[in-house]
């Protein structure tokens, strides 16, 4: 008989986070661990209520704590009180190298300082971004950092985070040459304030990457660039500006059918498929979730609503970010050469 | 016979700017001229083809020019270079005291250089900011600057955005006591970079402002403030993000009914009345234009593409900003008191 060696792929996971825990992780967790047999699950949290919904037998193990970290403690406080919180244990998990990879639907901004103080950053990276891949109309989408793990940033950073994007989006979505646009105020060579001005020269004198210029946010949903280079600051308020916006719009328009009489109610039935169509061209949960790009390990934080699928969709998103080695590379490529 | 004197407001519109002119232009000015007998329109532009479209006869006048600074000229060069360009014009007329007001649909660009270096700023306010009154569910929109005049601001900057914001909310929108909310990535009051966190102590210790606090972008459509302040590089990319999230989305749907067969099609017409009222809600053109506010008069910025009643709208909203005097009363709140 020939057997092929199948490296396992750990992952680690916070149960307890998120608006719909541990039901929506549970059941995310059940359908990876039928769907990919190159993984195994650590599941971090109540074994009680973990057990109600885990049907998956093989693979998986639960490592029961009664602490968890809530939505609004405060994130490096708890990271240091609560040792015992599921989220915690897990990155512990990754940072002794029982499991390779770690996910939360939980606090963001926890996690964010669960991943830089206990799994810690690559050498050479000096402030890991948050990154997701967003969505434009061709359904192809692009990967945008820095989203806010950082309230400022350096030209460095921004440079380092052209070169993150770059082997992120090659690495686990398959693009050859990705384009790095800078998100700057306008697409002349010469526009910004002197942080985007500075990123600007950087971009263009490295020749590892395929810089396509300046991109401004109104163009972003027309796949202007595969990768987003932004400060936190301005990068978290456009995030939040795309989610209030696609949100208010849809919720406006739900609400103006529900009080437009049965001509509205029956168009909108009639309109289900454009509608439903509409809603998943701007839901890109099935890129999985946002990634704290630039540590040693893979830090994922799925959205607190999440439901089991989009649970499924990070998984599968650690597993491609494990079986690429893409950190792995990371770290080779911020080694300083001889 | 008792006569009641008529201060007659003088509003100077440059007819050559924006992607309908001269007609969109000229069409508002019919309207707006019919509407309010206390104005009196100067054009400026192409004599024989305002004429084309002018039906008003009283109260108007047209300054013939066949200089027109386009919308690819390089802002501060064209402003220099054009002396007859119609916008320039029009800022002279404003600057030697024959026009009160400037409107212009043109080149954003250089209708700020225009504002800055023929109209001026108020003594006593460094950085005039763009402002806009930007849409909400509930209608009642809310003002924000910087939307990207400057791409750098201090927090004193931000103050005066604060106050100067204020004043336009009460006196043109008829707000009481406007609700100012300061543009950050939480909404705790430690959020931000140190221009954000020195902003807040300033608007926080200033009791002639009704301060609310950090507001969040995704809150901006549910009215959470009357009055939002931001730094024009984060305030631009915001405003380019609503814009291009809400046109891909009304985009895609369109498209989407459009190839959605005969089914789409009937349930569009049977909608028609929910997606208007949609489009409305996202649609701001009816509180006029965006003004560089904190210039010694109003200098106000029709979109692009407006049409005739975008355009007489924003005649509507000069007149409204001279007729409460709202630039007059900032001049003396920024005067130095002995």
């Amino acid at each position: 008989m020939f057997c092929e060696e199948i490296h396992m792929k750990k992952i680690a996971i916070d149960a307890m986070g998120g608006d719909n825990a541990p039901k929506a992780i549970v059941e995310g967790v059940n359908r990876a661990l039928a769907e990919f047999s190159d993984i195994e699950i650590q599941l971090y949290g109540d074994e009680a209520k973990i057990k109600e919904y885990l049907t998956a037998t093989d693979r998986v193990s639960i490592i029961h704590t009664d602490e968890k970290i809530n939505s609004d403690d405060e994130p490096a406080k708890a990271i240091r009180r609560k040792k015992k919180a599921s989220m915690v244990l897990g990155a512990q998990a990754v940072k002794e190298g029982t499991a390779d990879a770690v996910i939360s639907a939980g606090n963001t901004g926890a996690l964010l300082a669960a991943g830089l103080f206990v799994v810690g950053r690559i050498k050479g990276i000096d402030r890991p971004g948050l990154m997701s891949t967003l969505p434009t109309l061709d359904g192809k989408g692009y990967d945008m950092l820095d989203l806010g793990a950082n309230a400022e940033n350096t030209p460095k950073h921004l440079h380092q985070y052209a070169i993150l994007g770059s082997f992120y989006a090659k690495n686990v979505r398959g693009i050859d040459k990705p384009r790095v646009g800078l998100l700057n105020n306008g697409t002349e060579a010469t526009k910004g304030d002197p942080l985007h001005k500075e990123t600007y020269a950087l971009l263009a004198e490295d020749d590892s990457l395929n810089f396509v210029g300046n991109v401004e946010a109104r163009d972003l949903m027309n796949g202007v660039a595969d990768v987003v280079v932004s400060d936190g600051f301005t990068g978290n308020a456009v995030l939040k500006t795309m989610e209030g916006t696609a949100l208010n719009i849809m919720g406006s328009l739900k609400s103006s059918i529900k009080s437009g009489g049965w001509k509205a109610k029956l168009g909108a039935l009639l309109l289900k498929d454009s509608l439903y169509s509409l809603k998943d061209t701007m839901d890109y949960s099935s890129a999985g979730g946002a990634v704290l790009f630039g540590l040693k390990a893979p830090v994922v934080k799925c959205h607190g609503s999440s439901d089991a699928q989009a649970v499924y969709y990070t998984i599968r998103q650690a597993r491609k970010m494990l079986d690429t080695n893409v950190v792995g590379q990371l770290v080779e490529a911020f080694t300083p050469k001889d």
